[in-house]
Order: structure tokens, then sequence, then C-alpha cells
């Protein structure tokens, strides 16, 4: 059952744009914002697409813990780095300006850094690792959010599901591309199964008493109140090395405040002391390598792409008839969706006519009839 | 039951020391690796300790599958990365050289990096992070290994338990570190296993028809037969998402040999298409970052530490009374056998006392009685 309709990619691309500039964010910056999140629908991650539009932007614009002019600041630059403080601006155009230095210093001088601090959320992590394996460059990002994971032994959430991300060019139509939270699930995955109406998966969230939770919208709301945490990558206890999933976590929790002077933990949870909301203050680390300071772009992709073809030419397990690489999955919905369109569900198709209306904006959709 | 005796820290280190030189090792070199070997002994990390000495270390050089002499080349170098050709020589070695030239150089640009090929086993990937984090800088590193890891619906030993490894300095006594393969249970772990008579836990590893295995010298044959491989960190299949530590594995495969130009996954074998023994052919990768090219050292190193102290100070999980972070249960093991001495189980005694013999070395140790 597809409760689904389809929206071509430049009228929905056209209406975000609009829908942002109405709330405030400059032209140009709109842009790029619909640019990251309609690249999260193309890779078939909507946990992180048109589905947090309204909620997660829009939505903390109106409540003001979301600035819509992103004022800029360069902290500290040197020949390889940048420090940024984005302002509680758009994290999206923060990091799209980010990337830019860094790939430009990257080609300089081999190697590039930089941090952010006070931004909101960047989006799907591997828009801003592939903005450098487009330039034949490797991209490595992470950022802190929400606190949502708890350590191994622990039930209380202390970090964000920190996705440490990679992108690694190949001699292919597509890069490889790991963007992943460091938890089993994260938070937009079950921002999503809660749209949906969908049950999240036993085993992957734990109660302050230790027990599991499916229910998506009970976890959402016992995560926020810090009764329920996500368990890291290898899952509760030690038994299946849940520390080194926990770790991971703790690499992006660290580097993303600690290169930039930023929060962490408990401070990003966008609300007061007394309940109120509040900035959430993100904080975001980059890295970009130029392999032509090693053995150069070419010699990279080739090896890259060796390897993946050897890891999906390897042989199955009983009942499984491919091998994946990381990226693939999302470079084969995105040809499958080229023409068909951006899937929204009838929880996006609500979001988008509230804020047409609201800001009276001459955009008809054809799901409307059925709405 | 403890079957195991201590050897004081200098007394072996001073025998690892003429052990290698006895087999051709020169001094410089050889204090090098000795120190790497004890490295791991004092975190606790025996399948990198002395536990090797002599399966990986004397009795490749033996064999022709690893030279005693390290011919380093280096066969590319800029401000901010160095790429080197190690010729088969000690691993442990060619890092050691690539880590002091990153270290100053990440000192003088903010970043750097690095990759080596024709290299073998370096030892714990943490010794080479923890020279970053000493200077108060950040380490990273990877390194491809023999084939062990089966990717995602795959059953086939195709990547390296390739460590993916951070150490990040703090204002505490120790670093965080980081340092784990990217499988849940890694190939010297199940020596490790092997040599102690135990089990390896079951779900680890499966088997090519997809079945566990838990017999660890099994599996340590069926590594190399490629009749059995290890699961990726998050387990067999993609319910507990393996696919992201199959993700991570990849990330290291790539980065160890496209950095390099090097070699990558059946090529590492170590056996040639007649069963014969070859050269191993790792790469490694390492980068090295400043933190004050960033916002400063003391900046980075306190909000790193207040992280840590904060994940240890949150809400146990019931039944769990301590909540550690990477590093320091390593560094606890430290203090423990600081005066204690090198633990030295029976398997080791006999290595020990092999080696001695076969190079007729002055040395006497107290576990001689009971062997």
């Amino acid at each position: 059952m597809d409760n689904r309709s389809y929206v071509s990619w430049e009228l929905m691309n056209s209406f975000l744009i609009d829908a942002f500039v109405g709330y405030g964010v400059p032209k140009e910056d709109a842009a790029i914002c619909a640019d990251v999140l309609l690249e999260s629908d193309r890779r078939g991650i909507e946990s992180h697409g048109c589905n947090r539009f309204k909620p997660i932007y829009i939505d903390r614009i109106k409540k003001g813990t979301l600035l819509p002019t992103t004022q800029i600041e360069i902290v500290k630059e040197t020949p390889t780095t940048v420090v940024m403080d984005a302002h509680d601006g758009m994290g999206m155009v923060a990091s799209h300006k980010m990337m830019e230095m860094l790939i430009e210093k990257a080609k300089k001088n081999g190697m590039a850094g930089g941090a952010i601090r006070n931004s909101t959320h960047y989006g799907i992590a591997g828009y801003w690792t592939s903005m450098a394996s487009k330039e034949g460059l490797i991209g490595l990002t992470g950022t802190n959010a929400r606190p949502s994971i708890a350590p191994t032994f622990g039930v209380e959430n202390m970090m964000g599901t920190n996705p440490l991300t990679f992108s690694l060019p190949t001699d292919e139509e597509f890069p490889f591309c790991l963007d992943c939270a460091t938890s089993i699930v994260q938070r937009g995955r079950i921002e999503y199964y809660a749209r949906e109406g969908k049950e999240t998966p036993a085993g992957t969230v734990i109660s302050e008493k230790g027990e599991a939770m499916t229910d998506s919208n009970e976890i959402l709301k016992a995560l926020v109140d810090g009764t329920a945490a996500l368990a890291p990558l290898g899952g509760i206890g030690d038994e299946l090395a849940g520390y080194k999933g926990y770790g991971y976590a703790a690499v992006v929790e660290i580097l993303s405040a600690a290169l930039s002077g930023g929060q962490f933990m408990k401070a990003l949870s966008g609300v007061d002391e007394n309940g109120k909301p509040k900035m959430y203050h993100l904080g975001h680390f980059f890295f970009v390598i130029d392999p032509d300071a090693f053995m150069g772009r070419e010699t990279f992709k080739k090896t890259a792409g060796d390897i993946c073809r050897a890891l999906r030419a390897s042989k199955k397990a009983p009942g499984s008839d491919r091998i994946y690489t990381a990226g693939e999955k999302e470079y084969l919905v995105w040809l499958e969706r080229k023409e068909k369109g951006v899937p929204v569900n009838k929880g996006v198709q609500k979001d988008i006519i509230e804020v047409r209306n609201a800001l009276d904006l001459p955009y008809k959709f054809d799901f409307e009839e059925s709405v």
C-alpha cells in the first residue's frame, strides 16, 4: 500500500525555495536548503528530506529556534583550516560555505579541515562529503545532535545519533558514500516510522529501566524527556561490541564540539531548564583530502572502484542474491525516481498545503484532490 | 585459573630487542618494534603483544615473508602529505617514521596525512594515534590486513579486520583512544582465544554455508582457506545495521590501498596461488590534526575531557556499576601492570624459550621452572 504521491523535482524545488524565502531565508540560501533536502529524497533517505522540511526547519524558524538569515562568522582561518560560527542560522548554508572553502584549500594544500559551532541541523551528512567526491576528493564529516545515544552499560541519552560519514570517489557512476548514524537506527528514521505509523524495530531503543521500546511516537517523546535512549551500533551491552559504536559516537561528539569550541551533549537538547525551546547550538566538523597529494585522483578512483566491484562480486549468503556497496542503493533509488519525482506521503502532503496556504503561494499539487 | 607468569617490563623489552636483532633487525628498529609490542601488553591487548612476537614477526622473518631491514622509500612528499613504500620491511618501523614526519607537518601546517604501501603488520593501530595525542594532536589511522570480513549479505572473507582508530587528546591522565577492528571480533583476538584454548563467541564468525562457527583453531584455518568470514560490527545481515560496520571496513580497505597505490583484499592473503607463502604487501593510512589550527589544544582537551567525564557520570543500566570511555580500561590495566610486569601465558613462555635458545641469548626467566 503506497500512500505516497509523486511531485516533479522541479516543482518541489521551486516550492521549497519559495517557502523558505517566505519565512525569511534569502533566495540564494533557500536554494541551498532546498537542494540539500531534495538530495536526501533523491537518495531514498526520506527521513531527512521533505519529511523534515516543515517540522525541523519551518516550524523552528517560526518558533525562533532557527534563524532564517545566516550570519557566518569566520572565527579562525589558516591555509588548511576554518572555524566558523553560524550564529544559529541555517546549518545547511554555513556547511555549504564551509565545504566550498575546504575544497579550495584541499586542492591547494592537499588537506583541509573545518568546524562550525552554534549551528543547526545540516541535513544529510552525505551531502557535504559528496561535494568533495564530485571533485575527485575525499570527504569526511560528522555532527553532534540532540542527545539520543546511551553509552555502553548506560541508559541515559547522552550523545546525538552522530553520523560519521565518508564519501570516497570511484571510477563508477556514483561514489562510495557511507552516510550513517553511529546508533543502530537514527532519530530521523524513528520520526519517519512515526509519520508512517510504523513500529521501531526491537533492540534498537532502551528505556531508562533497560527495557526495549517499539512505539515510535512514545520513543520520540521519551528521547526528548530523557527516559529512553538509542543503542549504539553493535547493540546494547558489550557482547557484540556495542562499545565500538559507542566509541565512534563519542569521537563525533568530541570532534564536533572540541574543534569548534562549541557546545555538546545535554546543552543541545533544544529546551532550557524550564522546558522552553532554545537554540540548538550544534557543532559539525569536515575534512577534505585531495588524492592528488598522494598517488593521484585517478589511481584513487580506480582502486576504490576495484574494491567496490570485488565486494559486489563476492560469494552471496544463502538466500541473498545481491551485495551492495555504500551509496549504491541510494544511486539506484535516484535512477528510479529521476522521472517519477519526489515521493510525498500523506503527512508531507499536509505540511506542504499548510505552508503553501500560510504563505499564500501560487502552487497547486496533483495530490490535493485526495488530501 | 591464571596460567600466566609475569616478567618485568625492562627484562622483556631487553629480550625482545635482542631477539629482533638476532634475526637481523637493526638495533634502533628493534627498539621500536619491542616498544610497539609491549605497549599492547601495557594496554591489556594481549592479542597484539608478546603473544604475536614469534608467530607474526620472528616466524615470518624466518619464512622470508617479512624483511628484517626496512628500506623506507619516500614515494611522494608535500608539505601536508607523505607516501611511503616499506618494501616489505617492518611495518612498525615505517609507521614510526611516518608518524614522526606527520606530527612535524601537522604542527607546521595544521593537518597532515600519509599512506604506506608494501608494508607488514604494524601492531596495535592505537600506538600510532597515541604518538599524536601525546603531543596534543589528533591521530587517525587504519590498515588493511589478510581478508577476514564478509560484506553484508555475503559469506566470503573479502576485507581485513581493518581497524579505524582515533586518539583524541584530553585534559586527563590518558587520551580518548578508540582502537578497534571494524569486525565484531578481530583476528588477533581469535588467535589469542586459540592460544588460550578458548572458544570464539557465537554470532561473530560465519561459515561459507552461513553457519556460526566457534572453534577458534578451526576458524583461524577457515579464515585462511576462505571457508569462513568475520561478521562486521553490527552483525550478520542488516537487521542491526551490519551494513554500517561493513561500510567502515570498506572505508579502511579503500583508504589503505587507494591513497598509497598499494594492494588490497585477496592480494593480501600472504599465500600465492600455489599455497606458498608470499609477501603481505599491506597498506596503512594516517592522519594528524593539530587543534591549534582550530580553537587551540587546551580548548580541545578540556572539551574532550568534559565529554568523557559526563559519559562516565551518566545513568547506569540496571546491573552495571560503571561506564567507561575508550582508552580508560587500557589505562587502568597499565596502572595495575606497571609494577607487576608483562603477563606471559604458557604459549608465549614456550615461544620465548625457543627463540632464546635458537639465538643462544643470555636470558633466564622466572617461569622456566614450570615450563
